[in-house]
Order: C-alpha cells, then sequence, then structure tokens
C-alpha cells in the first residue's frame, strides 16, 4: 500500500468529486478503500451490485456509491452519490495517494549516446542507456536499466518504467505508460520460406506510440516490416499483449492481457478485446466492435458489432450456442432415437460416447 | 547441463531417496539421465507407462521406478523403488547437482537508495537497484539487473532472478523464487470510460507475493487498485502468467504457462490451471478445482470440480461434447434424411458444407 | 522509420533479385513502400491478391509483383516480376537500409567474470554481465543489460538483443538472433506435488538453441528437467513464446506468438504453429504438421496433417463443424419438429435458450 496520512473531510471528498452528499460533511476520512477492509474513516467504493451483499457487515464510515445503486440501497451511513464511482476515484485517489514527487535529474551511471537530447526536467534512471539521436521531452521519467535505441522519440511526459526496451527508431508520444518489460519496435516475425528454410526479412518499418498510450508490462509490440505499426491515442494494451508487425490500432482501443493482434490488421476506434482473444492478419475490425474474451477473429468484425467464439461471429447466435454445446451427447440420443435406433452406440470409446443408451 | 562428477553407489542412493533396492548396492552411479539417454554409470527415471517402451533399449545402469510399474517390469537391472519417483528426484538430483555455492556481498556497481536494509549473507548482484527504504532478508539473492522500487520488502532465502522488477511497496515472503523478467506490482488494468476516452484510475494497492511461491520467467502480477493482490503461499506460477489487479490467489495452485486470471477473481486453495487458460473478473474459484488447459471460465466453479471448454464447464459432459463436435457435418445429415431431404444442402459454401449428401 | 537515402535504378533492382523488368530501367528508385504510401521514388509490393484493389490509387513509382499477379494487372507503370516478391525483398530492402555498421568492443561497463572467452571483433553493450566461463564466438553482439550466465556458450555472429536472460549453461549457436527480454534456460515448471505442497524438482538439464534460430520479444524457453530442452536449427519463434523443459523443436518450426509447448512434447521437422495455439506434454507432433491459430492439441499429430479446434483435430471435418457450430440452436429446432413438439423449449434461461419455438 502506498497509503498516506491525508485527511479530508467527507464534504470536501463529495465536493472535490461533484457528488451529492447524504450525511454529516465534517466526518474525517483518511482513504478509500474495498467494502471488505474499509475502517470508520474510509469511504468504500459501491459501483456494482454485486458488491451489494457485502455493505451491511461493512465497517466503512463513508460509501462512495452510483446514483442507480443508492436508491435501493438500505443503508444508514453518509454517503457521496455520483454517476459514474470509478470515475470519481481518480480525484479521490489522488488526493490520498499524491503521485511520489519528481526528481528530475540524469543519474551518473546513465550512458548517453553521441547527440542525445533531453528536454527539462527530464529523469534518467541508474544504467539507463540512451542510443544515439535519441531525444526525450520535458518531465519525462525513463526508469532504471531501461534501454532507448538510437534515434528514438520520447514525448513529454511520458514514463518508462524500469526495464523498458525500444528498439531504434521507436516514436512514442506524449503521457505516454510503458511498464516494466515492454518492448517497443522489435523486429516483425516476417520471413521468406522456401525448402531451404525461413529467410529472414529485413524489418525496417516504424513503431509510433501515440500520445495517452498506455501498454502493461512484458507487452510486445513490433515495428513495421515496411510502413509503420502504430498504437493509436488514448489505447490502453495490459500486460503481455503482442501486436504485430504493420498492425494499426485506432485510438481509445482497450487490448486485455494475453491479446494478439497478427500482422497487417487494422484496428477501428474504440475497440475492446477481451483477455486471451486474437485477431489473425490482414483483417479489419470496424470502429466500436467488442471481442469476447478468448476469442479468435478469422475474418472481418463490422463496426459496432459484438462478437465472441472460435472462429469469432455474433455474440448473439454464438452464446446460444455455446449453451447447448454441452447438450450434443443428448442431440445424438434424440436422434437415434428419431431413426429407430435408441440403442445403438455411436462408435466411440466408451468414455467419450454420448454416455446415452 | 550442470553435471558435476559426483559418484555414489546404488546403495546410499536408495537409502537416500527412501527406497527399495533390487540388485547389486555396490553399482557406482554419476548421475541421473532420462531412459533414452542414460548411460551406465547413470539412473534412469521411470515414471509413467508411456516411457516403457524405452527400458529395453536404454543403456542405464539402474533405474528409478515406481511401486505400481516395478511389478509388471521385465528388466533384470538393479532398480530403486519408489512410491513417487518424482519425489524422489529432489534428493537424488541434489546430491548430483549440488547448488551453486552461495556468493554474499554486495556488487560494487548495486545503487541503494536511502534506508535500504539488507539482511545477513545477502548477495545483491551487478547492476541492481534498490530503492529507498527497501528491505531483504537473510540469505536472499537479487540477480543481476534487477530493481526492487521504494519500500519493497523481499523475505529470507528468497531468489530474484536477473532481470525482475518490484514496483515500489511489494512485499515478497521469504523463499519466493521470481524467474527472470518477472513484474511483480505493476499496476492493475483501470480506467474509467466517457466519451473522452479512457481516464487511467490510480492503482494505489498492494502486491503481496506469500511465502514459498515461485513465479516464473516474464509472469506479470498486478498491485491491487485499492487492496491487495495476493499469491497464496506456496503457489506455483509458470511462464508468462498474468494476474489482475485484486485477484487473490490461495495456497498451493498451479498456474501453468500463459494463464490469465481477470481482475478481482477469488482462487482458492490447491487450484490448478492448465496452459493458455483463463477466468474473467469477480469470481469464485473453489479449493481444488480443476481447470483444462485452454479453457475459459465465465461463471464460478464449484470447489472439487474438473472444468473444461470455453465457457468452461463440467468436464465430464464437455469431454463427451468435444468428442461429439467433428461429427456435426454427419448430425445435419441424418437430420436431413428423417425430414425426407436428404439430398438437400445447408446453403454453406461448398466447401464449408457438411460434406455430405 | 530507418530509411537511408540511397538512390538505385529500377533496373539495377531487378538485377538485385534475379527479376524481369517492364519499364525502364533508368527510373530512380530510394526505396520500399507499401501500396499506401508509397510514393514516385518508391517499388511498391504486390504479393497478394487482396492488396490489387489499393494499385490503382498508389503513387508509387514502380511494382515488385509476383509472376501469377502480374498476368492480370491491368497497370502501366514500370514493374519488377519475381516468383516470390517477399523473398526479393531481402536483398531490395538491404540495398536501402544497410545494417548499421558493426562496433566491436566491450563497453567499460560490462562485468566479465572469471575465465570469459571472447571471439574476434564482439560487441558487448554496457551494463552487460557475463558469468563465469561464458564464451562468446566471433562477430556475435551482445546487447545492454543483457545477463549470461555462468558457463553458458553464445555462437559466431549472433545477435544478443538488449535485456535478455540467459541462465546458466546455455548454448547459443551461430547467427542466433534473440530478441529483446528473451529469456533462455530458466527453471522447467517440475514439482513433486504431496499432501504439504508441492516440493520443487531441481531443473538441471540444458538448454540448447541451435543455429540461425530466431526468439522473439520476452519468449522463454526453459532448460530441462534432467535432459536438454532443444529448438532445432533455423526454428523460429515469435514474441511471447514459451517452450517447457524438455521439448525439442526440430529444424524449421514456426511458433507464432503467444504460442505454449508442454513439457517434453516432441515437434518435428518443419511444423507450424499459428498464434496462442498450444500442446500439452509428452506428444509427438510429425513433420510438415501445421496448427492452425488458437488451437489445443491435445495427442499425437500425424507427419503431413493440418488440425484445428480444441481439441485440435483434422482441419477439414473441424472447418465444417465449425462452420455449423453457430446453428445448434437450429438444430435442436429442426429436431424438436421431427419429434412432434416444436414449441418446446429446452430448459434454459430464456436469453440462452435457441430463440426456437
Amino acid at each position: 500500500m502506498l497509503a498516506m496520512a491525508e485527511t479530508s473531510t467527507l464534504g470536501e471528498l463529495a465536493s472535490l468529486v461533484g457528488g451529492r452528499l447524504e450525511g454529516d460533511p465534517s466526518l474525517p476520512i483518511r482513504g478509500v478503500a474495498a467494502l471488505g477492509i474499509a475502517g470508520p474513516d474510509q469511504i468504500a467504493l459501491l459501483a456494482a451490485s454485486r458488491y451489494r451483499p457485502d455493505v451491511p457487515g461493512s465497517r466503512a464510515g463513508a460509501l462512495l456509491v452510483s446514483t442507480d445503486l443508492a436508491a435501493a440501497l438500505q443503508d444508514g451511513r453518509p454517503r457521496v452519490i455520483v454517476a459514474d464511482p470509478h470515475a470519481a476515484l481518480i480525484p479521490l485517489l489522488a488526493r490520498f495517494h499524491p503521485a511520489a514527487p519528481a526528481r528530475a535529474g540524469i543519474h551518473p551511471t546513465a550512458v548517453l549516446g553521441r547527440g542525445v537530447r533531453l528536454g527539462s526536467d527530464v529523469e534518467v534512471g541508474a544504467y539507463v542507456v540512451l542510443g544515439e539521436g535519441a531525444e526525450v521531452g520535458d518531465r519525462a521519467r525513463i526508469g532504471a536499466n531501461s534501454v532507448v535505441g538510437r534515434g528514438c522519440r520520447v514525448g513529454a511526459d511520458s514514463l518508462l518504467h524500469p526495464q523498458v526496451t525500444l528498439y531504434s527508431g521507436a516514436v512514442i508520444g506524449a503521457r505516454v505508460i510503458l511498464h516494466s518489460g515492454a518492448r517497443i519496435g522489435s523486429d516483425g516475425f516476417g520471413y521468406a520460406a522456401s525448402s531451404a528454410g525461413h529467410a529472414k526479412i529485413p524489418q525496417v518499418g516504424g513503431c509510433i506510440i501515440e500520445d495517452d498510450v498506455e501498454i502493461g508490462a512484458n507487452s510486445c509490440v513490433d515495428r513495421g516490416s515496411i510502413g509503420d505499426t502504430v498504437i493509436g491515442r488514448g489505447s490502453k494494451l495490459d500486460n503481455l499483449v503482442h501486436v504485430a508487425h504493420n498492425v494499426r490500432i485506432g485510438p481509445h482501443c482497450v487490448l486485455t492481457a494475453l491479446v494478439g493482434i497478427a500482422g497487417s490488421t487494422t484496428v477501428g476506434t474504440g475497440v475492446a478485446f477481451g483477455g486471451q482473444s486474437g485477431a489473425i492478419g490482414h483483417l479489419t475490425i470496424g470502429d466500436g466492435a467488442k471481442v469476447a474474451a478468448k476469442s479468435a477473429i478469422f475474418q472481418d468484425v463490422a463496426p459496432g458489432t459484438t462478437v465472441m467464439g472460435i472462429p469469432a461471429s455474433d455474440q448473439g447466435p454464438m452464446r446460444r450456442a455455446f449453451a447447448l454445446f454441452p447438450r450434443l451427447p443428448e442431440l445424438f440420443r434424440r436422434l437415434r432415437a428419431l431413426e429407430g435406433r435408441p440403442g445403438a452406440r455411436e462408435g466411440l470409446p466408451p468414455d467419450e460416447d454420448e454416455g446415452g443408451a
């Protein structure tokens, strides 16, 4: 926990989040916590109905609750009511957990190549290596042991956590966050196959991470083969995500952990990929599409559609098909009955037969 | 290979593993190897019936064999019979491959922040960065190029391989092993969505790795948003595993490679996840549950159950359904025959039709 | 972009790639680009029919086109016609994007253990740690912040990008490329389970990466438990791939991103794994097999077969079954009609019923 010893009144907090206060505005609050562990000097979040049963037993001094849940809530505690409790968490947590103070400066162990250009108030950690001609914008921070290749650009206010690698020429926008172990601009997976094996095709394209992107720990975004790989403005990638060469992810997309997008696929604006889902290459996935966890996209996805399954298709029919799938054995049984041979087996080994007959 | 030139007699080894010896106790043995490559001075493992056909051709001088396989084994070689040959490997391998001697000491290149506290006989490798106030317990070892954030605690006898990252405040128990590239306490994937995009919710919770946990190469365990993420005592995570914010993994769980557990899911005691399986968020997975490889858990799992599939459900019906799945085309054909239109096609493109009619 | 200001004539380029030139041989060409962004001084690739619609609007000065696409192409531009445009890219891109000049030398910050042996013209980057007795072959390059364990061998002309880890004893062949964050020789995932938990089985085997292998960013290849893990000559692993202990990957295999191969599985020659596919342990996958993206192999695969699905089986029937899968609800409806109860429901909650009745 990064808890600090700040104290606010509930009234100040309600005002901070633009919420409606019901209860004593002078109640002292020292932090935000989950319902199950909050104490009398903490405000607890109630944002989903699944956590309503935890309310009565909670020791929280106050609740931060959504408008729709507040109406039916039988609880006498002070509460702050907001439209979106998750959005309200942002100023609340910033109040109780102020960011560590910036420590501009270049650690004496950092190795700077020729022609490196650093903006003002840049922080470069221990054992960082900045390649020739790399540029780092104002107030950007480069975590310990990170390696920034030659000719890279890192925009203002961006944060590279420790042990990030930027391959040569990678371009990182402003206010980007790259978590530890992120690899940006690594070679795409491109070979010319012949009877002699796979000959490597030079990967000479760019890798562009636009403003306000966040990329999770140990995620990889390959450079283009020719042309660029692009992660659009404001998109968020979770941990262990793979984006192949020449993929173009539009703005404001969400790629959850362990997602893989194969080469040259184009993803529109505001697309959401659930965990462990993926798409093969050379596809177009339309704006606002949603991809269920674990799905595999093998063909283009129309804008605004929600798809699931392997291969992924429209959620509606797929959900019904998934619900019926475990009943395949029953289906075979009913079919056999209609065929007038209810006792027949289907030729499978006993433990894989339909359990029927 | 880390092979050393130790020599033991077979009698010593039988005694070491508490096994029953059949054959010459004075046979000299210099190592353990697989059946296929073991030589006359090595003992070979026979722990699964699938490897029985390799026995006659093996040059191994002796066999380490399980009680149940020993009975039917037609082989005249000396043998050591034990209930669990894998467990017996532990003292055997320790005998032939003693661990490298500890080298307590702080490498002169290590960067120690203010207030760092080190126990006795700690080993800190080259280019390690220890943040302010970090504590490292007795005999713990921190591999080269690792970064330990401010306020972290690493318990006694723990081992961080090279290039591990602990984000600030991470708490690592005793006898924990973190493999290279493991990222502990990285930010959870939490945003408040609005028409303007996704605003980052500060991730201020803790990340607790309890005693005797092992975490594989390049695996990621996010810190909690508010509250903690916990990996329970004795649990083992393979490579490239993702554990999201506020997940609680109970003691003695096994998460195989490429598993992903989404936010706030609670996993009980002794749960086993097969490779590439996953669970969505806010679920409860009961004690002793087993999740087949590649499965996706979309709802709570009862204690003691084995589930498989996407979405995962009870293994029994799912196995039968999976076995029947490739026969869907036949099912449509038989249905058509009953409907009295055996020659009809189902409106699919020819190569995707059921091959029927 | 790594673009350089080289200029060639189209005639020189046709000759360089062994292609047939149609058009002005003196046309100056300064680079290779995708159809959509190429300018008049660039040659654009047309290797797949799906990109033919981009030809008319392209500003490219010339086209590099495959023999089979060239015949039907209505376009008056100069063109170079080759059998395999991807293979032709290799010399073309080398012409326009010459590799950065080698910079043999040992960075003064590199830490070399006792008995390290370095070949001629080796490059060792900043903050590299080479363990005792490690050997690095001629012209090999070790990227910044990489850690090479004791007793490792790295072959001639191999390239380790920054932040690679080789665990002790790993053997890397010649002309191998290891991308940033690759972990080679990490402990396999082996435990002896008992009521007291999981006891670690020492992982003392080797990890051998043969000549001409390329391993993507953040991929992991575990060492053997006893015996070796082997990646065969010329095989290519994409990003975030997991190869478990004692796996043997034959020569010239392709493992796409996020693939996982469980312990002791043997993969033949020239096997291709699509993205996010996997195999459980102790299997044999035959030469030339192809595994569709997202598939899970639960049993041996015969040589030359193409498999897909979970569990994976022959592609032909599986493709037909996948195409029919979303029609399971219809199947139940038709069955009910035959049974004389068309209006019955199947006992599912309304939104998961078959939409039938």
